[in-house]
């Protein structure tokens, strides 16, 4: 998406704005397929819902025939809605209410168990319906995956999924596996996200492959492994993990864990930051520059409660300033949220900046619109999705009115 | 607020649910008036509307004669909606649009000016308008306030304020003094949020009265100084600063600074976290309980969406389960959230907990619901005031359609 593009969409919708490239999401699904697909038949991918839950998004990734990784009743409503079939719908989630649970069955998707009172509370609802109900369990492999502690799921003393260890993981299989209207079809595991070395991934795939193999022995075979999603994108412009690297790295573990199975189960992935990642730009516009005796700030139109990640994890994203050039200085990208940590690009080397500038922030599809909110009492941003070349407004920009929906002010404080 | 009316409202509303209890805003606004008030005679309080801005506990202050502090033009809004007069908010922001002053001067409110751009394009408004508009500058004191950095405001290196050093303020009031239809009437300072020692807001004060000497001496009296806010509350249980220690130490050099000047300005205050932290809980239920060979989990049904604290800041907040005695162990509580990091409580010794217990987590009054998201696609919490013997529905709880709200699917992807 070119610069005049972008002028213009901030012209047209005002700012802040979230632009996002539909011919990339596509392209970068295709990669990822291919470079599983050309290793192994029987690849399936899930997108993770949670990167970006925009419905354009989601209707993008159901006409490219992917399914949905989703971790909420919210986002499995979301994904029927878009109109996949439920066997196109993976709901995993660490905590899953009775509630929640209830209405996976009933919908008929797959459930990813997460720890032994879940599949035995879950055991109860699906006699109670009489609904035969396909399951997984989310694996721990207790493996570090080398990213930010907020965002390695997968090690040890992480909240998420059962462990190998002291056969928890196997006793959970042996006992879901006698259950009435219980039907064990799969294992997951995920260690993580935003992850740019294979090591951690390898590690995984070997322990999950020889559970597997532990679970044949005792009878068990499954439909799929899930190896998950969190294949990193390079933040900072630096080589990055790819999907061929990252297939080529683990699907020869998978193809012979798969020999010593006995069944050929199908390759189930659930990448998220990766399909829309690089295809979302956030534009801001600069309100006003202020110079001291420390520091250069430029203060821009929005903050932390529109792109949440460089405050919550300290991620970086690249920024530039639309049609400028020149001499450079050091400035901070400050956003308009009243917190001394809103600070969107640390001393960046960019032209000299002036009110009234647009500042690209690159790289922000994913984890940006989805973790957003009205903080500070800012009503939510618009989103605009480019396609070809027409652009789609696919998310009108919040209104005051939104930040007072569903309040009631008791009669005697009126 | 006691634990069988929390059972109540949580089996009468559902949750996760935010209870306040209106009794204990208004004890604690009114400790915070005598203790400044008793040491001098011109206090006046601006409620920070960015802890909770929920309108009932905007109500609440405005019934206690409270003003507001507002940071964004949509906190401006509230505060007009609520009923509080323009001369009764004060606007503060590092970052302001056009739009945003412009709003802001034809309210009439006082405008707290963050950097020299800003006061030219404040200038240019006002004068476009001819409309006479009352500022004061925010100035950063360069002080170390000892907090979190995320929340450490006043630090020479934070993008707030102006510097005194090399004139920067001082200038710029001069500046200010000789524009048209710009009205100087104050100085503001706020060195940071949640801070437990005394010393950081001594060094502010007497930074501050030094400069409004300068000021002074150049002809320029101020209607108003304000010291901000931050005062921290006892999350830990542990003793914590009190208004009135705050108070005792810093009047005393606020009134030496005021003999000097030789004219009595407003001493302005800007508690928000002290008035509302500890008056609210957050009740979430249980789901499921983990045993894992390294940790204890108990997923429950709510997460960083909404209450962000620890998983942003690390923060700490009590927790117990309602209703539970006897022998204890050591759990994480772990949000639903699908992210490792979002754990509401670390490592705490609890009675035996089963699915399906309630969980209250304690001072969740301040910056819990204001900064909460819908993540994951959940739908955003409820919220009921305790008043008396009796409880109200201040806010009822989102629903799946919120996540769609202002969505479009262009056509191409219908």
């Amino acid at each position: 998406m070119d610069d005049r593009l972008l002028k213009r969409l901030a012209e047209e919708h005002g700012t802040p704005l979230y632009v996002y490239d539909e011919r990339r999401i596509r392209s970068n699904l295709r990669r990822y397929v291919r470079a599983f697909r050309s290793r192994y038949p029987k690849v399936r991918i899930f997108y993770a819902y949670k990167a970006n839950t925009s419905l354009a998004v989601c209707r993008i990734m159901k006409s490219e025939g992917a399914g949905a990784d989703v971790v909420s009743a919210g986002e499995l409503r979301t994904a029927l809605k878009v109109g996949l079939r439920p066997e196109q719908i993976l709901y995993t989630s660490n905590s899953k209410t009775p509630a929640d649970l209830e209405e996976a069955v009933r919908a008929g998707v797959m459930i990813n168990v997460d720890s032994v009172d879940e599949i035995e509370i879950l055991g109860r609802i699906a006699r109670r319906l009489r609904k035969d109900t396909r399951i997984s369990f989310r694996i721990n492999p207790s493996v570090n995956p080398r990213t930010h502690p907020k965002i390695a799921t997968g090690l040890r003393n992480s909240k998420f999924g059962l462990h190998v260890e002291k056969n928890i993981a196997y006793d959970a299989y042996i006992k879901a596996s006698r259950m009435e209207n219980i039907l064990v079809a799969g294992l997951q595991t995920h260690i993580g996200s935003q992850i740019l070395e294979t090591r951690g991934f390898e590690d995984a795939t070997r322990k999950v492959m020889e559970f597997a193999g532990k679970l044949a022995e005792a009878g068990i075979s499954l439909e799929f492994i899930d190896l998950g999603g969190g294949l990193g994108i390079p933040y900072q412009g630096k080589a990055a993990l790819t999907p061929e690297k990252l297939a080529s790295r683990i699907v020869p573990i998978f193809r012979e864990g798969v020999r010593a199975l006995g069944y050929t189960p199908e390759l189930w992935l659930e990448p998220g930051r990766y399909i829309v990642g690089d295809a979302g730009i956030l534009l801001t516009r600069v309100n006003s520059v202020k110079r001291t005796p420390y520091k250069n700030f430029v203060n821009v139109d929005c903050g932390f409660n529109t792109l949440m990640r460089p405050a919550m994890y300290g991620s970086y994203h690249r920024v530039s300033v639309l049609g400028r050039s020149g001499s450079r200085s050091k400035y901070d990208v400050a956003g308009n949220v009243c917190e001394s940590g809103d600070i969107l690009a640390r001393d960046r080397s960019l032209p000299r900046v002036r009110a009234g500038d647009l500042i690209a922030v690159y790289d922000a599809g994913a984890y940006g619109f989805s973790m957003a909110s009205e903080y500070n009492s800012q009503p939510l941003t618009a989103e605009v999705l480019v396609s070809g070349g027409r652009s789609h407004l696919i998310r009108e920009r919040g209104r005051q009115d939104d930040l007072y929906r569903r309040q009631k002010i008791p009669a005697h404080l009126r």
